[in-house]
């Protein structure tokens, strides 16, 4: 089994960090490789950004060869373009958000998510709502932080995200999830003497996307991500000519 | 007052309709412009063809001089990549999604979208959630007939609509929305001899529009809308270099 | 275009106030006149009130040549009686409360409503879960004044709404509704500085009136508001004959 | 104990059907008076109607002894005015609708109200929002019958109810709400053969409230209901001088 | 008229308050009897718990008369095994959560729920989620007291619950339920001096039970709470033969 | 690693062929043992038997030594039981229909649950609805065939669920999920020629416990599932005197 992790934003130290956690998981016996976008913006904190990653990832995942892959991981939290990306492959597609929310409901009533910046909490507070999932959603807090900052100091991140949390347990949160790929690899050390399980998105959406491959399940061809025959790309000419192209 | 009117896929003909649209209807002294994205596809049925668009008409606002708009009107039923739009552009812009379904609200309880496919169904369904609407819809009801075709035979187009229409009715619709922009100007063929309002997706966007400039508003710079700073486009050099650019 | 603005209550102060406010806006062609409630309290806080006032506003309008007007206002945050003058009339009728929450969708994602009364929350915050709207709402904010004391010292308002609004930004507010008639006028002083946008009530309402107008869309004849013929009224006899009329 | 029973609308017949119903009921030892509204329409099938009847109880109560009553039931279903009245008296009032909804919460999952107009479907679904019991409905059925024939021909009301009934079942009803006070007496007939409890308003209403004052519970007189001091009628001199008074 | 009032834990003081409170009940003619369950915990303050209780329970109950009775209440708030007994039993059954959650209804907006443990907190919002009633509830507030020792000192108790109330008024509350069959008695020492009603479960439960008897209503034999034929147990032989039995 | 499967009733066909499932799934290196209840109902189908079955495996459980397990898979859809066993054990517990549910969310945007008897009907919906899933669900579909029925006759139970299923996919539904652990075994001939993916609950159970412990996670000690200390049973002397236990 061979599983694709892509990192939708273009930081390079953001797909090692991705890697690092992929090496440390009980994987068994799935092999896996980590991409970024090959064009895109450093980090995603915007809608505008993830309209420009999502359109950067379907450019990337283009040119590749996705029959060998499983499945596929979209490492953003905030899944930009994901439901572009299920209709588009036939293998299961699996974003980290809606991973670890899956996840959070096996484990706890009300989760809460730990994002960087304050933009973000109306952002996911929206995400959620879009998933239906309103109901099991204690709060969205933020470290205030930019996401690309996360990466510098991981002691005072790990202080600042255990403080957060206490916040977020007081307020009902009965799981916490790490809202940010740049917040891979820490988890264990947020748990640490706490009550509540702290998800690791990177992991949660790996081992959910697994578990999907292992079941024999793919993604529904009918519905919401039902696919569309391809159309012609106008405008493109001139340019990089396969740049909007059809799996 | 001068609006932008943007079809964010490349259909000349589909442009000229909305451009028709905008003509015949009660402006008072507001001027328009009506373009279409220079790149992308040529109807928009799926969310990765959403995504390309959001990206395409990044790419061509950004070359425009925008500072002599008072107002952006996203002129594609399903709003694509509009939350990166008023993030970006510090005049108002409306969606004509959004403003059919604001305007709905004082026309009638419960609303039904017509749209063309049935894939538009779940897709029409999940906006009308994430816009925290779902109490107010009656259902989403298809013609089964693809958007292009929208524009060829507009006699059997608008019966389709009316025989679809009654069915909605039964199901509890107190207003129709005509959910796709390839509909527009036929609103009040199809309103004839009905007791509900039907909604003209252009001509409501245009309204509310209008109706926003008029009012001195324009979207919050804080929340879900708040700017973030530019940030270095990784991976474009080489390529058209304004490509994804920041307004 | 002629519109007819009614302030349902009996405060000349107040309709004085809602008159200023439309001369002031950008009305384009649109004439218009304002009227008080002929008989009904001095101020609506209450439901008791509300009753009240619709029965006024049906007596006042009953005697009314209500063809010469395109379109009615009801300049009454609460909206009291809306529904019953949606059934009665056949040209478009629209609430300030319900307008201000229409435009409020299209500028940011979670309104605030600033009221005057610690009563007038739960009013406020039922009156959005009857519109269906309540994933929208970041919350209701009392000044702790009476109404008719809003008139009195604007300086001193404008600083404890824009006290409150703070609050209001904290708890996710995006947009700001001044939740009264007799708050208009002063939108634009609260606003400045702020990064969201403050809705007056009056200027939404006539816009939002307006823009319907413009599209050519009147009340759904079929559903919710659908009329009912006109029955006989027990017990008016010898009392003020056309009492209790139908339009 | 002693208690009112308002039928709001000013139908003889109808008053006369729900004094009818109270003198069937298991009592107790408590009294009761029936009377109708003094003025207003002769059945309520519209907001417009509702807001009419809202004044003429308003106006009827005004001029009686209310200190006698241990408790005030609003028998029309749709409990038109009621938030008023439940500000304006110190006693519990109850309506029927909320309390045949809440009776019928403890004895299945989802209930139906079985309606005489397909109008009073949208205004019903409104009503169930509005009381934020969406989640427990399976639905609003019509019989197609204006009000005032309910009372004509009890046998083929019964037996059209049953047909209704039978349809609301297969829709998932669990309990059956008789949506009007003009179907009152006759649910035990609907019942017979039936799986599901069939609920009397006036019944229900009834004991709902004897159950709160035996419970020796009022109105909350904080929040939603709180009442406000009484304020001056402009307009009301030179007519029936206590028309628009507080209690 | 005859009720069981069936204490679903063991503690024989709690047995005591309950027949405590039923005596000091206005009840008319009814007679009761109270009881404990045979086995299980002396307080039930886990769904470990609230599952052990549902079976003893069962067990009680099995080897009763039960054609004596003309209706069950079942005296723990979070009703405990309540879905199962309403199967089982053909006279109405009412569990003290959903009967005081029901009343609530009609005496303010919003109820808030005062309970023992915080760990009570997630289990109540759980089963106000379960019976559909989250846009009606202010809050769940607790005491941070353990259900055995709320016999202890009446009077510090009394304290306790006015405080916390105090807490749930701000945040919205116009009801107040005792979330604990353990606080039966002390509601009317609570409600002095405050303007809500403060529910005490066993007399709102009782006086529900009784509401539905006299309406002549019975649990609906269809949908959620349809019975089941008897099934074989596999495993009780050569225990207490009676253990796991039907009605 | 090493996994308890546990079938709540005790019927040994069920265990058996879940057993099967068990033996034919991709499980890497982890070994497992199903079990039955000891003590219970031979199937499931009411809450009066989920009650009794919730006691019977805590009965059967409390015997065992649950160290050596590091993960336990409730396999009753309907999860009977389930939150105590949460809160009782330390390692993850995740029921078939919570885990099919979660899965299900990564696949498609609206679910459906086939299950064997219209009683079941209203009974999933009130566990979604607890769940908070209720934005995501199509509807629950019938065989109304019997549970112990559904191991006679695959060919004809796996015919009679893809005509339910068509019913399902008109009516929204994306995903398919077989809502008994008795359909176990037959997904992959039902999903044949479908373009939904269909969910076997044994299989989704199975992996998504599995994928919690390979992200070495665990439920909360805080909040619903906190765990509460060990109490006297009363009434358990003279029994078999470990029954009502703790772990």
């Amino acid at each position: 089994m061979r599983c694709l992790i892509v990192n939708p934003n273009t930081s390079v130290h953001m797909t090692s960090s991705i890697n690092h956690t992929m090496e440390e998981l009980d994987k068994g016996d799935v092999s896996f490789d980590v991409i970024s976008a090959e064009i895109g913006p450093e980090s995603l904190e915007s809608f505008y950004e993830y309209n420009l990653a999502a359109s950067g990832v379907a450019y990337t995942l283009k040119k590749m060869d996705m029959q060998i892959y499983d499945g596929v991981l979209l490492a953003c939290f905030g899944d930009p373009g994901l439901y572009g990306l299920k209709e588009s492959l036939s293998c299961p597609v699996v974003g980290i958000a809606e991973a670890s929310l899956s996840m959070s409901l096996l484990l706890g009533y009300k989760f809460a998510i730990i994002v960087s910046l304050q933009k973000a909490v109306p952002m996911m507070i929206n995400m959620v709502h879009q998933y239906g999932l309103g109901q099991r959603m204690a709060g969205v807090f933020p470290l205030n932080m930019p996401v690309l900052d996360l990466e510098k100091d991981k002691v005072s991140v790990i202080e600042k995200i255990r403080q957060v949390s206490r916040k977020a347990i007081i307020q009902g949160a009965e799981t916490l999830i790490l809202g940010c790929a740049g917040m891979t690899g820490i988890a264990k050390e947020v748990e640490k003497e706490m009550k509540v399980p702290v998800i690791d998105p990177v992991s949660a959406g790996f081992h959910s996307l697994k578990a999907i491959i292992e079941s024999k399940l793919t993604t529904a061809r009918h519905g919401l991500y039902e696919p569309v025959p391809a159309k012609r790309i106008i405008g493109a000419e001139g340019r990089d000519s396969k740049y909007f192209g059809y799996f």
